[in-house]
């Protein structure tokens, strides 16, 4: 196999989103059919959305290979305007960056992470580098070759636009998953015009810019992204089931740690609760198990890690109650009560602060340079866009910020009456049904 | 809790194919909320098509809560146009068996079924009859509730005009996932005119009918049906998945009836094996236990299934080869050549015919009056659609049966020179890229 | 006939926005088939947008029908839900002014009001009140019932909640326009989720408000808005087309009252330039006539006519420079350089400013009470939007107005270097190609 | 100007059926700002079929843009494919006849040349070879270059391939109108799967065929036309408006003919009368000229002329009724008992056979050559399709064929009692509400 050779014939994959997905490289065709990459069909887009949405059953792997296709798109459009910014012999490693990128998420990644301390882009990384199928493949394209694709996705590859491209406020990942959760989830907030934006892009001095006549289309898809975070990323919903599942993750971790003898605790769970997963461990991990595991526990002795398996597995979540301001005293005092009328202080009451939330909002005027959107005029001179866009300047200062207790509805109720009024107001005055209502 | 009662206030989901499904009644939302139902959320719509199309991941949740939908309109309907021949008082009988049609699905439906000697429909039956959250919930409305919803289910119930609302050639199980496969798979075969039909469909003397001039409607939605038959439910690719994955179950049974030590097999495996599950141990069985199960069993000492196991994690499927006709001589002999050469002559081969498959086409003139699809004249008469539209009667005699032959086509290429060369030509013939290419 | 009566059948039209539009009501049928209605066909939707957005051709008659569907739909809500602030007596009045609110609507409708200082509104009432079919359809519902619809329609209908309906903030009419010009011109910023607004909308207190739980929908509606506005109905390309159709309303006027011999004046045009049109020569006026007469025109001896008439038909529009300030000394300044030049001081230039363009972007916190839209919380107190969104309040501040000068590129090219420097500069600077772009 | 010089930048037109149209040529972007080009504006697509379907507004300017950028796409795909039967060097020449092809049809094109015994593709020619703007911008790319484009429309250009890529049964205006068509009607039948056909055309001796594997795609095309023709393009009501319209052509030539004095009269219509316009008088024909026209006969004192004017301006058009064997001499008594009864032998009654329509269904099997669709298998042998397909031989041989009489309902109820009972039962048989209804 000669990596580097284009196929006999294009392939593609049917795809919702992007209708289809064009394969032209023997290279990526062997990368998707790899265990690797194959296993990213048991880990979904948006973890837990699909409690909250139901139609937000999607997987990584689908996302992997629509940013695959967005990527492959931009540069076909580099290369056929012949832009001389762009390097072109970074096709294949921009490609593979674009195709990897998620390669080393978990099973309901961001709760995980949260967990057990890990981060999924080291994770990328070493199955990149380690012994997997993917590293073997890659070699053979020459030596040194997974490095580079490394490179690109810890974003310290020398040939910075490869980088930008890959990783920016406006990049394949980021219009991907916006067209395809709005896809899934059947919101109709994500709707860009990607034609349009890929038009626009531009490689110039190490940065894919945007050309100035495009503002529009860009200001268009930041309030979609906003829109899209506030409605779906940061559902309260959703954020009540992500609340659930730490909690499990929290309260096996404690369990294990004191020497718990788990009814069920197949491979590699032990090697994940002490921190010793290797690659070929952590390439086990995916959702399937994670659920399997769960529902076996939803039958374990110790109370607290069944109900909380138990409220997962059959979307008993948490009720929650929104509130304008709380101080960290009455947070003491409310954990105080709760224990006095015989709730748990920990995993009966969880506080939220939604802006604290591991998503990156676009934040125009960042210092970061690789934070920014850059418009490019005329007379090639390049401005931050929110220098001169008002729409973006108006939507970035906003913050709707509230507190969120969530808390389990039927516990509370039946020790409401022991609470001091002021704490139980807290909680009741908002238990009326529209509050309560789960709606989507 | 009275279950019969509306709900304080409408509640909706958010769907990405009918946009909003929603419920105004208070026992719907609660068996939506049972376990029973959130299961559902782990099985998937169309089995291994996911591997195929990587959109395919939806659950039959979904489809569930849609084929509810689509029967609240059409009931809706019925009641606004005041027909009398709709018996109003069922309209909650007609709802819950809409609802729960897919209750008794256990992961992988068809293979598993064919493999285990189940029945989907059995098992809905007894999820509704024996103890279980949904029995209970059921009973509250009555008692004997949950036995007139299983007996739509059965398809036996007293009142006909209920059980073809729910079971038809026309039904709302069928509209639903004609748009819903389509959706998620991307292709665009299956779009129908779903506000049309329903505003056709009239109860009339125990059976639903179309009115006359819906009649084009209805020929579009069976030519709809017709192509997503060939393009996505016969694909021989899922097909080939199918295949695999039976061959595991089959080899996992005999390896279990001849005693073989598992070094992974939860809880209700054991049971399964035996054929004894009762509804607990059935309501455990999910998509995430069979395949947590498979990519464990990819580490055991049998060979052949930690094949067929890796095979379908890793998406290593069977390649296949169209061939005209074949006898069971030939196919005798090729198994005979096969052994020879060191294949294995079951796991290594396996003979499809398309037509076999277990979906129902419409067929037209079918003389079992229920698959009828009747129209309604002005002069109130009825007629089997296929004697007035001359395209129905066109496509209802499309056989497209070509033989299939599956194998493993890296341990074919190993011996193929050990084949005699009739045999040899069936397989080489034909492994150009092209009839190769696993193209969608 | 006895209008009031329901159709024996329910009637649809296919809509390619709202997919069926629904006539349950005989009254509604005979409307729509009066000739007054069918003259609608004849106006386009938005003006000279189609010389823009190719797609945008369709007519008032299509946005008339989703006026009415969109209004149907939530009077249905409301008598579904049964609120019992919506006075049902009232829904037939409320459907014939949704349907007919844009009976007067003239050819190219804002420029031939701005020349001829016509008002629809007025005309749509002496459409509803003088000898007309449309008047003697709706008098034989009652006497009087052509006051009603017409009260409505001029806002002093006694019933407030009526008239809130059918136009504030969040009407029919703004829904349907969005929606029905997205889907025409092709853009997608006018995706609005019109089936959950129609669902948190609620009579209260003689107006329709919000309920609170919508708030996120109606930033979305008024987010698209927005982008509707920059983007389709301000597009300089249409306002160049507009500003060439007021100079050929303005040149023949000019002509008409000097007593200018043309050679094509068809009735009724005379009646037009004289301002003595009555109903039935009103009703003659559509965009055929007024599109042929300027066809005959451009072969008219004046050449200033001809001119213009040529470049409408021919869309050989003006083109445009943008420019941050510009003060009425500055304008006098280029005007006489223009004459000076050769060019015509009027006909050759335009200066236009966007927000004082006759559009009514929403403008929260707007003291008139019809033009807020407020949401209604649990406690059944309401709030004006702006008070609790930030995302309304911020796109709300947003001026982007600047200069738009619009001129006959070809002939300022043939004079430019008669003009002084800092004139020239202003036009000259910006004649680069990207400028120059007539993209859309 | 250099014409075959492409653009600094490409240009776009945002599209609703193909998102954007791309213009890379500057002799394309010349075209289309041609006064003969613009004309199109003013030519529906779809003729009368507006009086059906309120959305299909769309205008011949809109698909001709859509059939170049399809072809430019086909075209796209063959160079980067490589072809080597595709002549690369007659790229231009296919592109603009693409563009121009429908240059030449008249105002309600099938109607006027019926009644004038005109032909487009005749007027097509002339506008490209005589006296025109667009023949001088081709002659400008080399002498000869607009005879090239014209031979192409004429079907004799001597490069097969670029005749057969520009008019075929699978050509890329089919296909855009089909999609169109669809779009702007609002069904749903003209969806196909475009990206997917344009991948599987390849150039193969003088032909563009489909390579095997697409057979699927094709049949879906071929159904959907199928759906398309029966229920949009030969639906009853669109004939009920072609016929009135004819009557109007037919009575006003009667007239002119007869010396009769007409009220109104522009220019160029007595040219049209007399068969003789001249190609500048052509292009003065348009849609606005003729419905203006129609409207001011409203006021004819021809009683007949005024009548079917009206009927076509308020859109009061012929019932119908359907009847399934009818012979000459019954057609005779018909007319005979009609003239007898009062009514107007020719213009009060219309026989109609739906396949004698001027629309061309494809037909498998075809001798003519180039209405064949030729599939290309792997070892490089053409089939005609449906040879291969069960499907599409299967639909081809459909004749729906049933009479319909068209009528005007309210004068032929004023005479039936005059009717012998026999005649006056084909038509009162009929009369229910049911079958009257302009159900669409």
């Amino acid at each position: 196999m000669k990596p580097l050779q284009p196929l006999d014939e294009e392939k593609v994959f049917k795809d919702p989103v992007h209708n289809y997905i064009h394969v032209q490289d023997r290279l990526i065709w062997t990368l998707i059919n790899t265990p690797e990459f194959q296993r990213l069909r048991r880990i979904r887009q948006l973890g837990t959305s699909y409690l909250t949405f139901h139609g937000a059953e999607h997987s990584r792997f689908s996302h992997s290979l629509g940013v695959y296709e967005i990527t492959r798109r931009i540069i076909s459009q580099f290369e056929r305007s012949g832009y001389e910014d762009w390097p072109s012999e970074e096709r294949m490693v921009a490609l593979c960056a674009a195709l990897l990128h998620d390669l080393g998420h978990g099973p309901f990644s961001h709760s995980i992470e949260e967990a057990f301390e890990m981060n999924h882009e080291e994770w990328t990384c070493r199955i990149l580098l380690e012994d997997t199928e993917i590293h073997r493949v890659l070699e053979e394209v020459e030596s040194g070759f997974s490095e580079k694709v490394a490179a690109v996705i810890r974003k310290d590859y020398e040939k910075a636009v490869v980088v930008n491209l890959v990783s920016s406020p406006l990049d394949a990942d980021r219009m991907d998953y916006l067209l395809r959760d709005a896809y899934f989830t059947g919101v109709n907030y994500g709707t860009i015009d990607m034609d349009r934006i890929i038009r626009v892009l531009r490689p110039h001095n190490g940065r894919v810019v945007v050309k100035e006549s495009g503002m529009h289309a860009i200001e268009d898809y930041l309030m979609s992204r906003y829109q899209m975070y506030w409605q779906v990323y940061f559902h309260p919903v959703t954020r009540s089931s992500d609340i659930v599942l730490r909690h499990i993750f929290q309260r096996a971790k404690e369990l294990f740690n004191s020497g718990y003898n788990f009814t069920f605790l197949p491979h590699p769970l032990p090697a994940l609760f002490r921190n010793e997963l290797n690659v070929k461990e952590y390439l086990l991990l995916d959702e399937a198990l994670v659920q399997t595991t769960f529902m076996q526990w939803t039958l374990e002795k110790d109370e607290i890690l069944a109900d909380v398996c138990t409220r997962f597995m059959e979307r008993r979540l948490y009720k929650y109650v929104e509130t304008e301001l709380i101080d960290l005293d009455m947070i003491d005092q409310i954990r105080h009560e709760f224990e006095a009328a015989g709730l748990h202080p920990q995993y009966d009451l969880e506080i939220d602060f939604p802006t604290d939330l591991p998503y990156d909002v676009f934040r125009p005027g960042d210092p970061k340079k690789e934070k920014q959107i850059l418009l490019l005029d005329r007379q090639n001179k390049v401005q931050e866009i929110s220098e001169v866009s008002d729409i973006v300047r108006s939507i970035s200062g906003i913050h709707r910020g509230r507190y969120h207790l969530y808390f389990p509805q039927e516990k509370l109720e039946r020790v409401k009456h022991k609470l001091s009024p002021h704490v139980a107001d807290i909680f009741e005055d908002k238990l009326g049904p529209a509050q309560m209502e789960f709606e989507i």
